[in-house]
């Protein structure tokens, strides 16, 4: 079968590969459409850093791995003891690979495994593949009204639905998202679904600022060309936003939310970061401020997302911004994101014609 | 009068001023004995940064401005409509400076006010001087049983309490104070007080770490001669502690507490920061940490203290290491906590012989 395999940094080849054998437990998926993360960009630019080169604690796998973690499916065949799920059936993959022994595992907090990772990206196969074998818990039913292309967004609007859950939201919130990207974008969505009443979007880029509006944020605007400290805070009745999601991650952007942020109020950090940065505490010590950080998200945040979708309260398929093929990958998928940054928000990958005959219609 | 006054780095004299008029609702105090703080030292030696070179919002006052914040006193005056104290009472002061106006004031959260300031630091007069003049709210009533020279302690104690209150303390939360000067000290006696059952000391000075050990820290260590990551991970069932306070506010103590703390773990910064530092906040996301910043302390706070002090579960004189007279402020206080800091913890300025009159006994 074909798969698109990381080897190292600017070295992604799509290969003939073997299939996983489907085990007790385990449930063969055909991924249908598989989103490009910013984590595999950042991987292509400067990884190795998630992909394993030392074999990974949980899969023992190291490079070459099979990338895609961002998918939905349909699923081909049962591994012995599986009862939830059948042949054919619509889905969509929760990638978080955890341990199970660890504290944080116990503590129930298995996006936070002192030992994990994620499917399609520290091994166990990946979306990017005519077939991937995944543990029967890491699969969730994508109802019918749910089209395939739309399930492959679950993944990043559980990140964003998870990073919400880490603040102390009310619909009277007032919230200054950083950055108008696939994610920052996918908490702008999750945030209206919730009922917020200010959302406030700080994004350079022309064509994401009119995503941010168009998905329902009420004040954007460019920080190249407004202080976005000063003008969050007076949008915030001069006191500065309850809540800063930073999804930019850039030494400008942490040190806006922290300086913009109401006295006790919270930052959180959605963003991956690349080095360090410079930082000074006194920032966070003069209002009190809290500063946190997610990581991924858990099975109800995944199932929340999925609910909503459902339910027409979220309506994200206007952010693919383009579906390509499996061997266009590099060229039409990465690269594009790389280079058109300002007009690409989410692409998909559509592996296996699986959309000419798929039961959900926009 | 005498007063100690600051007029900019390593520049603090003891001149004769006037003392300040008392008005309606504010109290004249004999302050009785002055605790020399590392604010005091951070203004001395790379200031001003706190003390007001421009006018102070609430104060008016700028450079010189005269010092001491933590301390204790006698009331021998009562301005018109002051009805809750007496002269010759004791007492200590919270020397908050807040504008009641801010949104952070209108929240209770007066600490962080968005105007505020600290009697001593940012004018309205000082604890060393013979005669300082302060509202009524900032005067709390101290109990017959507790001396004098430990009432000037009931600032930085505040302090730690209020730094406490900042994290999800359990009787059973395994702690770990980084950093063992007179704050983290305070932390160790209130977690104590407190009834926390495991709280660790990393600290370098050997006479520190004794004092960390009479205070009641159950295990003390020195991170020059120990990895504090590694050895408090296996202090705290392998997965680390659940709260960190960082009373270093050094690069290493940061990085340090960001990487030993337990995944979903807190975060508490006392410290206050001279400069940036390199910081990378993937410390915080692979283990979904919450990093937060307390400042001063609320009236809750003082008073909390003081009833532990007058109960006996507070019994912090082994603090004070000397007493000075106000003539040797600098060099027998400043110059002493600067370059003898292996050796001294708090030194107090004794002002006007009140210690050969105290009721209370140690």
């Amino acid at each position: 079968m074909r798969a698109a395999r990381y080897y190292g940094k600017e070295d992604i080849r799509i290969e003939n590969v073997e299939e996983q054998k489907c085990g007790a437990g385990q449930i063969r998926i055909a991924p249908a459409f598989v989103g490009i993360c910013g984590t595999d960009l950042h991987e292509y630019l400067g990884g190795p850093s998630f992909i394993p080169v030392e074999p990974h604690p949980c899969t023992k796998e190291t490079i070459p791995i099979t990338l895609g973690h961002e998918f939905s499916g349909i699923v081909t065949e049962l591994g012995p003891y599986v009862s939830s799920f059948y042949e054919g059936q619509r889905v969509v993959v929760q990638p978080t690979i955890y341990c199970g022994t660890c504290e944080a595992c116990k503590a129930g907090v298995e996006n936070v495994c002192y030992n994990g990772g994620f499917i399609g990206l520290s091994g166990g196969g990946g979306g990017l593949s005519d077939s991937v074998v995944v543990p029967e818990g890491a699969v969730l039913s994508l109802p019918e009204n749910i089209p395939l292309d739309v399930g492959a967004l679950v993944e990043p609007l559980s990140v964003a639905w998870h990073a919400i859950s880490a603040a102390p939201l009310t619909p009277d919130a007032i919230v200054l998202v950083l950055g108008g990207g696939p994610i920052g974008l996918a908490i702008v969505q999750c945030l209206v679904a919730l009922g917020t009443k200010k959302i406030i979007v700080s994004e350079v880029s022309g064509t994401r600022q009119r995503f941010a509006r168009d998905f329902g944020a009420h004040h954007v605007f460019s920080p190249t060309k407004y202080d976005p400290v000063g003008l969050s805070k007076q949008l915030s009745r001069n006191i500065g936003p309850d809540i800063v999601f930073d999804c930019a991650g850039v030494p400008e952007s942490i040190t806006t939310a922290c300086t913009a942020v109401k006295a006790r109020g919270t930052v959180v950090n959605v963003a991956i970061w690349e080095k360090d940065v410079p930082f000074n505490p006194n920032m966070l010590v003069i209002r009190e401020t809290k500063y946190t950080a997610v990581l991924g998200y858990q099975r109800k945040d995944v199932q929340a997302v999925i609910d909503h979708l459902a339910a027409g309260k979220l309506k994200p398929s206007k952010m693919i911004t383009s579906t390509i093929q499996l061997e266009d990958l590099v060229e039409c998928g990465i690269k594009a994101l790389i280079h058109d940054k300002e007009n690409q928000v989410k692409i998909l990958v559509e592996v296996g014609g699986m959309s000419r005959v798929d039961s959900a219609v926009h």
